[in-house]
């Protein structure tokens, strides 16, 4: 880092989506967290992870010398490159989604691809906004070794008004956008303060 | 039991193996409690149910007029149609699998497949034997409105002496054996006492 | 309902408030419960069950012969008599509170109080109503072996319009009467079929 | 501590058991790690704090003006002391001990004194040797703002050979010691590095 300009550290966030549909709100929260960051957060550059394309989960998929298949190897080392992680978790019955757990049992085989980042999650949804599956990633990070922001939790009531989101799925409330902003902002700081860079 | 009249009712229990891994210790469960219902609980049908062909949830498979493609479509069938469920189901990373949290989503799209059956637990694994999984699981089926049998739980610690399975995956402990007896006689009881057949 | 024998089967449910706060909004919603029951529920009779006298568990309490001080004792008889529970339960910390984990634990001690009996839990608060103690004490009562009812769950959103609660703590929102009406009704009716009178 | 440059930095790190009786294996694995701590860690010094005289959390035992009963004073006064918190978390009834709610209860009361610090969690019994209690604490670290470690996970199998207590509730197995250590090890890096003296 160079004399005079105070220049802040640059972390990469991977970011990964729970749903595929096409019109996910929470793609339109990772498209909002990227705007965001473009925009007013110099330090943060976050990367959309596609994981549609990953298989089911099958060990028997995996060489014998522990290899992985080419499409999975690209995405663990995505996973591996990135300095911390925000996901947008949707609850579905009570839980995360397939796709994630897919994607987030994917990196953690051997070796685990996770281990001692930090991390932080966004829902929306109705009832509780998304918070049920939120609990259970994080017990899943305990094994996973990640550190997860504590403050603020991100959950967004979809449908009570005002509107949320556009027809598109694009995020449109003010303020939920800067609760995204405070959220990658404790990001960002928990990341530093974990690579001792604070 | 009785000549004549005095026959067992009989329920329909579909099997869900949350691995899809050809030697699966939970395939080896579901193997196990399929001898023992055939050999000593006429009462009990258990249907092991494939869910290796489901495509990964995506609702924008779903049909405008609320369809699900064929193998979708299928699959809720068998849900509807059984009595109750036994569930195996791996602890991957502190929760339940991506298969099995896959299968579960799609039979609880609208109209909801599972609703007020009783449904029973089996894991094996290091460590807590699963046992991690069941929990989430438990929380799952709040909203899919399971009634999960309460006792006995199973967990089978997989890597302590004795040998709990041969080189198949099948199951070769006695007590082990014994255990899951227990269970199906409780998921028995429990799906009769909630159809109000006991 | 008509004339002559047909007569409700009747349910005696013990009500049991996580809070000792005198002005508790969850006294609150029990005592509403129980004028809900009063006026238009011939078939539920709720007690309310103070468990503000009982001291912090420690099993150096316990007599050697497996007795229990007196307050300790009546507490339990009291679970004991009861045919379903009905729990009160705020969110303190994302969990339950110690009162009431207090009040369960000491009737679990053996032999458990609680055993194979119908449960329903209501709760109120900011955030998620209440929702994360509710989860953690459906995980609880696998131990205690009860069957909550699945559905519907009941948080209230204490402190978004319209207002909720009087100033003395009574519930006042209609619709939320109504919800708990339902609660009741749901209670009802999985408690008499766990039973076999359905 | 000898002289020269390389002197450890010193954190406090206060000792919390959940069981109040005299006996308590959660209390002999406090010893145990405060014993350890002397022998063999320079840079930690482990206080317990006795929580057997907290009253049972109302608020209405708090002044009108924020102010609380002595002896909750006392100890909030302990915890926002300390750098790091140990847990030693039973598992009653598959979630926390009412004494140990009770107590972070209050010290959560606003202002919260939890906030910000490191934690970890050591549990023993049978079954999972206290293991449902830490992922239900954790849940309550997120409200509290505590950043538990992940590795190791501490779970003691208190009834499995060989004998892991003596008769005075003494830990007395090398493993578990050996576990132990590591776990404070854990513990003093990860509280250092959220310190930013790594």
């Amino acid at each position: 880092m160079a004399a005079g300009a105070t220049v802040n550290p640059v972390i990469n966030v991977a970011a990964i989506c729970g749903s595929l549909r096409k019109a996910s709100y929470h793609r339109g929260l990772l498209r909002a967290a990227m705007e965001i960051s473009k925009e007013s957060m110099n330090g943060i550059k976050i990367e959309y992870i596609d994981i549609s394309a990953l298989p089911m989960l099958n060990t028997d998929l995996e060489g014998a010398d522990g290899s992985f298949p080419p499409v999975i190897e690209a995405f663990r080392q995505t996973i591996r490159e990135a300095d911390s992680f925000i996901f947008a978790s949707p609850e579905y019955n009570y839980s995360v989604t397939a796709p994630l757990k897919n994607a987030i049992d994917w990196a953690s085989r051997p070796p685990n691809c996770w281990g001692d980042k930090a991390a932080a999650i966004i829902s929306t949804g109705g009832g509780f906004g998304g918070g049920r599956s939120q609990y259970h990633l994080r017990q899943i990070g305990v094994y996973l070794d990640l550190h997860f922001i504590n403050k603020p939790e991100f959950f967004l009531k979809a449908f009570e008004p005002p509107a949320k989101f556009d027809s598109h799925g694009n995020l449109i409330d003010p303020e939920a956008k800067e609760k995204l902003k405070q959220v990658l902002a404790s990001l960002y700081a928990f990341t530093l303060r974990l690579k001792g860079k604070c």
